[in-house]
């Protein structure tokens, strides 16, 4: 079993090699982005999407951007670092990810002393470093949370938190994918995710692509499946966790873990632990992103509404902490009572 | 405030006229059905949709099919309309109003004494009559159900239980209708209703074209509309409910009857008194069609999923009695405990 990689170094190291994720399903294309206009125009189109995967590609990308500013001097490459650092940052400025690891490679390049060659390779290093952490982050989710995953496992997730969300295994999928290389049968339910299409474009796509049993359904369909008996647990990312345990996660998961809680079905969310936000008391104070009509009304090949019809179309949705039986994270599965506080006590770990 | 007709005689009653659904919200295209071809056609592409709305083109369209028999002798006729009533009712065999609405036609045929002529006239009167009992069918639902929305209310409903699926003025939009004609204020949901969209092509469409105001969602953030406390009641359909009160109806009704128990929000279906069947004791019995996998896999212009990859695509579900908070009839608002003895009695009335 092998997972896909959406972002690494390109075989010269003098490019990030991305996966196109707007060809697929249809499409494997792999890009290599070579300069800022490159590395801002994947971010900006979604070529690149998923919070760590954004973080990791951004990073990268800016040590790329660089290299041609290699045998200027010190002060002219340092400010030339902030200018193509704050230009890649703004692309998606709600990307906490980004705007966190691009200000990681700032400072490195503000405390590395020498000429701009040894600058950029401690940015390059630095780069490096982030992706490598994104990789290990995800396997030790993975570790953590296979051990929720009996042999013969049927588990039903939402969106995309898998490898292609990140430069590692995934969030949500890396207990999957573990359990996978442990030999375990685990097959999944991947709901579509609208209106973006997610699950069956990308979770589908990137399961199947390792060879693991995967089933799309629209989203109205989960609770059937439930009822019927047919999944043991629920596993999904998040984009944020209030300090109560609420979850922001992709439009749909709430509803998800209604019907979860409501047929006995375990809900656990796959996180690592910068997902949590201490600052953040509950899910009441998290705000919701709408999304533009057109991504509903539009989004077949002849119109699925009518011309100016009002369109309701956030993005996410809170689920309480009441309807989680636990978290999985990096570092370790959190059940009731969550002990959040930054300090860092990992809760009990079923890995 | 005027609803469609999906569903009439054209003006010089030689033909069905109906609308052509399979074009909107794009296009209003109204075709007239002049022989059986044209029928048969219009009812296996969904051109005409909607279980009543079926019945009632399928009645109609054998009496304009027969038409040319009218001058033939009294048996020839006959033979003719067993087997053009034959061939209309084998396009949909599961949809029993089809086959029950042709057979109350092939009934006062074999019962009518005379020549071809004086047949056709009584088959004529007996599928107006079947019009006629559709659209007060509705009305009567719309009477009932009425007293359910005060003024200002906002209602979520699921795929198209309309003007379009019926002759008359629908059955879980019979009440916004009646509500809207006595001036009160009110404000639809319409979920989407993947994967075929009846929601935000056919319900947002025909609400939009009688002035009332709808707001298309993707089925997925229904729950959430509720716990933001703007859903003051849900209304559905139904295409079948057992004697204990299980409802089966589109996809994605269960988990909306899930999410407004949770909020406490009145859960109603609505539907003509003949949707209750005696023999089905629980909604366990019911077996739920699978579609084509298809019709979530290639719904988009470019493929939203791998192809080959699995499909869970049920077309319906089981919402539990327990759910449901109340039934709106033709015959009056039933509140539990329900008694859905075929003799009638009409339970309390809300209306």
């Amino acid at each position: 079993m092998s997972t896909v990689e959406s972002v690494r170094w390109s075989a010269d190291g003098g490019a990030v090699d991305i996966i196109d994720q707007r060809l697929l399903p249809g499409t494997l294309l792999r890009r290599e982005l070579r300069s800022a206009d490159d590395v801002c125009e994947a971010i900006l189109t979604l070529a690149v999407r998923g919070a760590p995967a954004i973080g990791v590609a951004g990073a990268m990308g800016l040590v790329v951007a660089l290299a041609p500013h290699a045998e200027e001097d010190r002060e002219r490459f340092l400010a030339c670092a902030e200018e193509l650092g704050e230009r890649i940052a703004r692309v998606r400025p709600t990307a906490v990810n980004l705007s966190w690891a691009i200000g990681r490679l700032r400072r490195v390049a503000r405390e590395t002393e020498g000429n701009a060659r040894a600058v950029l390779g401690a940015m390059r290093r630095e780069a490096t470093r982030i992706l490598d952490e994104d990789r290990e982050m995800c396997r030790r989710i993975g570790e953590h949370g296979v051990g929720l995953l009996s042999d013969g496992a049927r588990v039903l997730t939402h969106c995309n938190a898998g490898a292609l969300a990140t430069a590692g295994i995934g969030t949500a999928l890396a207990p999957v994918y573990v359990a996978a290389e442990r030999g375990r049968r685990v097959a999944v339910f991947a709901d579509e995710t609208r209106p973006l299409m997610q699950g069956s474009r990308l979770t589908a796509w990137e399961l199947a692509q390792a060879g693991i049993d995967v089933t799309v359904l629209a989203d109205s369909m989960a609770a059937s499946l439930m009822r019927e008996g047919k999944v043991d647990l629920v596993m999904v990312g998040a984009d944020r966790i209030a300090a109560n345990g609420d979850v922001a996660n992709k439009i749909g998961t709430y509803p998800l873990a209604l019907a979860a809680h409501h047929h006995g079905v375990p809900f656990y969310v796959a996180a690592p632990w910068s997902t949590f936000d201490p600052a953040t008391a509950t899910g009441h104070q998290i705000v919701i992103e709408h999304r533009a009509a057109d991504e509903l009304a539009r989004g077949f090949a002849s119109p699925v509404s009518p011309r100016d019809v009002a369109v309701y179309n956030p993005a996410f949705d809170v689920t309480p902490a009441a309807l989680v039986t636990a978290f999985v994270t990096d570092r370790g599965v959190l059940r009731p009572p969550y002990r959040f506080d930054e300090a860092g006590h990992a809760g009990e770990s079923a890995g």
